[in-house]
């Protein structure tokens, strides 16, 4: 057992009553004859996994006087937004613009303090660490700190614990602390597979250049997946695993919103619907035997339905 | 056991297969302290339950050359021409012009033959009446036929084998195809509420009268709840049983719903969030002990989201 593995251990004792348990559903025939298994974090509290680690990591800290601080594309700042409402603690995010009206309501409507940041999310993340750094709050990244990746990482823990069977598991990367909260449970014991918006592959980018590297941040995820660079701890774990990535098209991404939506009433944002997208374009196909499931990951759509 | 409990288990393998085992989330706080559990059936195949019944009926059928014919405000139609479209059946349906374009596209997309009525549901099983003698087809009844009730029946067989807890559950009535289906399985072990939109109150009208009545049938689940009448098979099992029925506004509906969205990122349609609505309006208040559950039973709104 890894130190990594150990660790989601703790954290998935940790976060229980703060994080909800999301269904899953088994055997989901997506039209080619395959079935699939899905786990529906998009019913995450806040719309997205990044709850756990923004949880796993303020119920461990030592909160100063000012508070928290986290920059976001939209679904993190959410997340730490509603964990520091959850445990009384003020909340500062950073957002960049392109974060939207709906997630950037979302995190208004916890009371945090908010600044929506002109430019990409490196921008708010510079202006996030300005603040941190005059007031003394408390930083929690967005996906490249080790409670951040732990939290992530009790996912996989909770899905085999509901009995996930998949030899293969699709996970959608942005900054890449899903995924290395992925690595760090399952440790090569089952196949991970990256996916990557064509138009903001940080991850994919940096595993042809042999180093992290930045990347231009486009396209109808950017807001979700749009980090700049990968981040280091999952760069350093995918480079040990050799985890396979590959990348989708934009509109391969809207197909499988459409899929997801019209198959299962299952209505997600673009980086939602990243995973199943590489099935259902084709871009990943598995061998005849081969059992995958797809992690369904986020639901913050720029558009609420009602 | 009684016979509904027998027959429901005997479909329940019949419908092995054939219809989705559809998730559940557990302990959904939906915000007075109250932890409920919840069954998500708006992922099933036509995004409603009532694809259990209409397959229920067709896979014991003797299917006359003409086929199968069946009169719908949408769903119970979709139903039918999907499960008839699984098995290579011709199917007419007979909607009103109340479905709306959405289920009325649902229906399209089976390759089903349709034909809209103008009027309301009752009109729309008029002409599905007339065809059916004029051609031979065979009739699925939406609600009022005993391999309907028993294939409804076995959501909730297969909500036991899910685990479910509750003391009680909530359930939504049009034509009580489905709560029948529920009294049938349960036989008195579990608390049944029957909720029904104060604007299409067909139960709680027939239980006043003490039989079935004619009711006005308006309101924002017309088209899914809408039958102006309730069925004879549910109306006995809901007076044997001294079954609880409750109503609640349009607005609580539109209330709930907007509370699916918000918390689950569940866009369902009004008949769909229309037994959460007892809870999150008050009309239905637990005991402090008391455990409850409430299906969510459908999801095609008039605009889809996408």
């Amino acid at each position: 057992m890894t130190a990594w593995h150990q660790e989601i251990e703790q954290a998935a004792l940790r976060l229980r009553g703060h994080v909800r348990r999301t269904p899953c559903v088994d055997g989901y025939d997506y039209g080619q004859g395959c079935f699939i298994d899905l786990k529906l974090e998009n019913l995450q509290y806040t719309a997205s996994f990044k709850v756990r680690g923004a949880m796993n990591t303020l119920l461990q800290a030592d909160v100063p006087k000012a508070g928290v601080v986290a920059a976001s594309g939209g679904n993190h700042g959410a997340a730490v937004a509603f964990a520091a409402q959850q445990l009384g603690i003020p909340a500062h995010i950073f957002v960049p613009e392109i974060a939207g009206p709906a997630k950037i309501g979302l995190i208004r409507s916890t009371g945090a303090h908010l600044t929506v940041v002109h430019g990409e999310y490196v921008n708010a993340l510079n202006a996030a660490l300005e603040y941190g750094a005059d007031t003394g709050a408390m930083q929690i990244h967005a996906y490249d700190a080790p409670k951040t990746v732990i939290g992530q990482g009790t996912l996989f823990h909770e899905w085999q614990d509901q009995g996930l069977q998949a030899d293969t598991v699709l996970i959608a990367v942005g900054g890449g602390g899903l995924i290395a909260g992925a690595m760090g449970w399952f440790a090569g014991a089952r196949k991970i597979v990256a996916v990557e918006p064509v138009t903001c592959a940080t991850l994919n980018a940096a595993l042809t250049a042999g180093e992290p590297v930045d990347v231009p941040i486009t396209g109808v995820a950017a807001n979700a997946l749009g980090a700049k660079k990968i981040g280091q701890i999952c760069f350093d774990l995918a480079t040990e695993q050799e985890i396979l990535s590959i990348t989708v098209s934009d509109d391969d991404i809207t197909n499988a919103q459409d899929r997801l939506w019209n198959d299962l009433r299952q209505y997600v944002e673009p980086a939602g619907a990243t995973a199943l997208a590489a099935l259902t374009s084709g871009a990943y196909r598995p061998e005849p035997d081969e059992r995958v499931a797809v992690l369904v990951c986020g639901a913050n759509p720029s558009q609420a339905p009602l």
